[in-house]
């Protein structure tokens, strides 16, 4: 069983072309970016040193950037629901923590708690 | 309860920035569209007799209209599985049937039959 833990970060208000309203629930999972890799073989404990005292300035560039050791947002579920589906279902919101469970032959996703 | 019926309509391979695989699945609802309603009142049985004659051209021509009389499909779920995710669910493939209830507090996805 794998389960993702995921967070509703849009909830807008769609018509299909017969014009039936449907509520649309964005779910994404937020990910962790690996941070930069400090990949070097020290030569000698003089370079290590330098390394050693380089490696936080980078570190800290690198954070500074777009997409720098930060979080990304990846999307996991969409959901189209009608009102009385939303009802049905109980409240969820914007900022709402759902849980996806993958079984095998079924997936489930209820709010966290 | 609800229980949607819906078919896998689209399998895709997508990347996240930090190039992680997902599945992308697309699930839509196949719905009816209404037909033309005949909303008349006849005046007298000569009326009456004229639209009963003129009614079966008239559901003609809508039908071959795009959007006419036929069906629509409304999508209803999209879900981005990694490929052990999808490994636990089983396989699912586009054509497939798959059965969507919405209960109090949780909603669940599992193959027809």
């Amino acid at each position: 069983m794998a389960t993702i833990r995921g967070v509703v970060v849009s909830k807008q208000l769609v018509y299909d072309p017969t014009g039936a309203k449907y509520i649309k629930i964005d779910v994404v999972e937020e990910r962790e970016l690996p941070g930069p890799v400090a990949a070097f073989s020290a030569q000698d404990e003089q370079t290590a040193q330098l390394m050693r005292e380089v490696m936080p300035l980078v570190t800290q560039i690198v954070r500074s950037l777009p997409f720098g050791g930060g979080k990304i947002a990846v999307p996991r579920l969409t959901l189209w629901l009608t009102d009385e589906e939303v009802e049905v279902f109980g409240d969820i919101d914007v900022g709402d923590v759902v849980l996806i469970s993958v079984e095998k032959g079924e997936i489930r996703v209820r709010p966290e708690g």
